[in-house]
């Protein structure tokens, strides 16, 4: 078999078979296929597209390139969440404390972000102390103990992912549902997890920005899943605006803290409780979902997920004393106001234009090899459908760097869109795909 | 600018600017853009294609990445011929001379084989001691002492367009007309010529095996060839079958000698008058066509043209007595014949798996790295519309290697496809695009 017939086959719109979708993938791992044969190759896969079963082909020789952890000795059973990413999109901090204190195990890996979405290792590295890297044993004991983890995925997964994700990023392959689908799933799948929770954003500042790119995503997610035999629930969720108020490492951990404390805002909280609902449904906690709820509301309210979370910092060399004081957090030196452009109705915000005015200020990367300064970031004050006059602060920029600031203000004006008329307010869960009772 | 940017704008179907391609190409010769961007790139265009503005652009860019000749002050006008490649294809060895002999000159660069097709450097170096590369000074004194020179590419031309051609051979784009044809030009810009005469190779041993690719081909060289102010003509030929009678490099060679002499197969002698006589007509010798083919065969039947490639020969370091004598050529140990599996009319000929089979004796290469036999080939004894019984000989192989004779026989017999009914022969010249009086 050779790299370049694999190519011209996709090239020229063809159906790669299992056997040469795990040749380019395993030669992808070892190095043995250069980089620039991938590089053509995802080019083709992009705008040629691939099959569903292609498509889990992909999947699970990605999965299979690296090693595939098997916990059935540590758990029952063990469920995890993933978000396709967002601005302010900090669930997984409240979600895995609180699904871990409902009794169903979370070994959950995270990424860092990059291009304009945040990351979850990112916004836990700003806590004191805290250890995204655990060796293999740590982490075993970690989920017996704890029933649950916050951590990078490990070094031996997945290598042909880690590969071909890092070459889409400067080739423009990034933007393909098949590859886009592959890299999530192969990940998850070798986690060994047995149920997985897809938030699937759409809007402004989400990677698919329309509806319909997000709904075939999150069923193209759901069919590999399942034709890998896992349970696969994906929820279709808002983007066009930040989640919660606040973004920024440290001051997304502040928030996530309220809401473990049942307050916070209420889109936040709401997606926080749904998805762990979601989690408790496929790790059987119990198999309806509004019991499902309940029981979530119900560690919120007992103050045992607040309690879990700090167990999960503590475990991981975190200072846990952040819970209780938030000054023991990266504080940043200065803060302004962003005073509104226009006076009327917020109508639109362009959530990726906030993202990325949150990398300028130091909350993100702009390359792989940029620092993050945890603790920059803003509180946003208006979303769509509020009020505003002209003047009033749209938000409160928190930064360390003037020019910096300078640079994200300008980009954090031009992303506010404002009306005469109240517009409607985004639905924030739009759909649920893959439910033991069909699509909501 | 970043390349990136450049690679989502042709991947989205948009057309790229002057400054971008300029970006782009430049990036490529200097290093600066690395092999996986301009794998992805090259993948895009190929997908997507480019319009003519963009291709001229890429051809200029790519012809201005390193040195152009400037000849302007060793000749009035210059001349040179590019092949598309084909099997058997040798015309360069009797035209240089011939073109040369009739008072124009023929600054001939030239490439070696790749794929199927041979080379004119290869054949020219099974000549004892000839020696394809000159010095820039060396070249300039041969031009207007000998009129003709028959080298290779040098190094300072054309860079971004070696690491593109290598690349592509890898990456699955060859088959790009936007990239096939900025290929050729940017190296015959680059040698600073005033005319050039393409011969567009069709069929089953061509790159375009139908028609219209090769018109769509030749019309893309034509109209970049006038955008750059050259006078262009191409002459769709026909490569269902091998050119003339022998094929393998020192074999081609004594082929071209009985060409030069007046003598040889009919498609051979009527394919080098015609494209010569288009050499004339570009290097202004006379406007009209026939006087051009009558001058032609003015310097064959005089010896002039003869002379003149032993005086090439001679300069080149290369022996001219094999001119008269073909012993002093490489001479292959064996020889057999290839007896014919079916009884009828050959109906068809797979050339470019002809081509393969040469390949596999050792006429050209497998990969760039492969070393050439000068002395292996083959001896085409039946040609399409020709009755042959079974077991009679199509051709006679020579060569060197039994293991490779029997893989390359294995081939060969598959070639040749028969027929009860005389099919008609394929017609040599197909058409003729860019002359004076429009298309013929």
């Amino acid at each position: 078999m050779r790299a370049v017939d694999i190519i011209i086959k996709k090239r020229d719109k063809g159906e790669l078979t299992r056997e040469e979708i795990r040749f380019f993938v395993n030669g992808l791992a070892t190095g043995r296929i250069p980089d620039y044969q991938a590089a053509a190759w995802a080019m083709a896969v992009l705008l040629n597209g691939m099959t569903p079963r292609e498509v889990t082909d992909l999947t699970l020789a990605m999965a299979q390139s690296g090693e595939v952890l098997d916990m059935s000795d540590v758990v029952k059973i063990a469920v995890d969440k993933h978000s396709t990413g967002g601005v302010g999109d900090k669930t997984s901090l409240v979600l895995a404390p609180s699904v871990a204190a409902a009794g169903v195990l979370v070994p959950m890996m995270s990424g860092r972000g990059l291009g304009h979405t945040g990351g979850t290792l990112d916004k836990l590295e700003s806590i004191p102390g805290f250890n995204v890297r655990l060796s293999p044993e740590r982490f075993s004991e970690m989920l017996s103990r704890v029933g649950a983890s916050l951590i990078g995925q490990t070094e031996d997964l997945v290598p042909a992912d880690r590969k071909l994700y890092a070459l889409r990023d400067v080739t423009a392959t990034v933007e393909s549902i098949p590859l886009i689908s592959a890299s999530i799933m192969s990940k998850k799948l070798a986690e060994g997890i047995d149920g997985l929770v897809l938030d699937v954003k759409t809007g402004s500042g989400a990677f698919m920005k329309s509806g319909e790119d997000a709904e075939r995503l999150a069923r193209a997610l759901v069919g590999i899943g399942r034709s890998a035999g896992k349970k696969v629930v994906a929820v279709i969720t808002d983007m066009n605006q930040p989640l919660g108020e606040w973004i920024g490492n440290a001051l997304e951990v502040v928030e996530c803290v309220e809401v473990l404390r049942g307050r916070g805002p209420a889109d936040l909280r709401r997606l926080c409780e749904e998805l762990s609902a979601w989690c408790l449904v496929l790790g059987e906690r119990t198999s309806d979902v509004e019991d499902a709820r309940r029981l979530y509301r119900e560690v919120i309210t007992s103050g045992r997920a607040l309690a879990k979370f700090r167990e999960i910092v503590e475990y991981q060399g975190g200072d846990p004393g952040v819970v209780d004081d938030y000054s023991r957090l990266p504080v940043a030196a200065r803060r302004e106001e962003l005073p509104s452009p226009g006076t009327g109705y917020v109508e639109a915000i362009d959530t990726e234009a906030v993202g990325t005015a949150m990398c300028v200020l130091g909350a993100g990367r702009e390359t792989v090899d940029s620092e993050i300064d945890p603790a920059v970031g803003m509180r946003v004050r208006k979303k769509i459908g509020d009020a505003v006059v002209a003047g009033e602060s749209l938000g409160t920029v928190y930064f360390n760097d003037g020019e910096r600031y300078r640079q994200a203000c300008e980009r954090l004006l031009a992303a506010y869109r404002f009306s005469k008329e109240r517009p409607d307010r985004p639905v924030l869960i739009k759909k649920t795909i893959g439910t033991p009772g069909g699509d909501e």
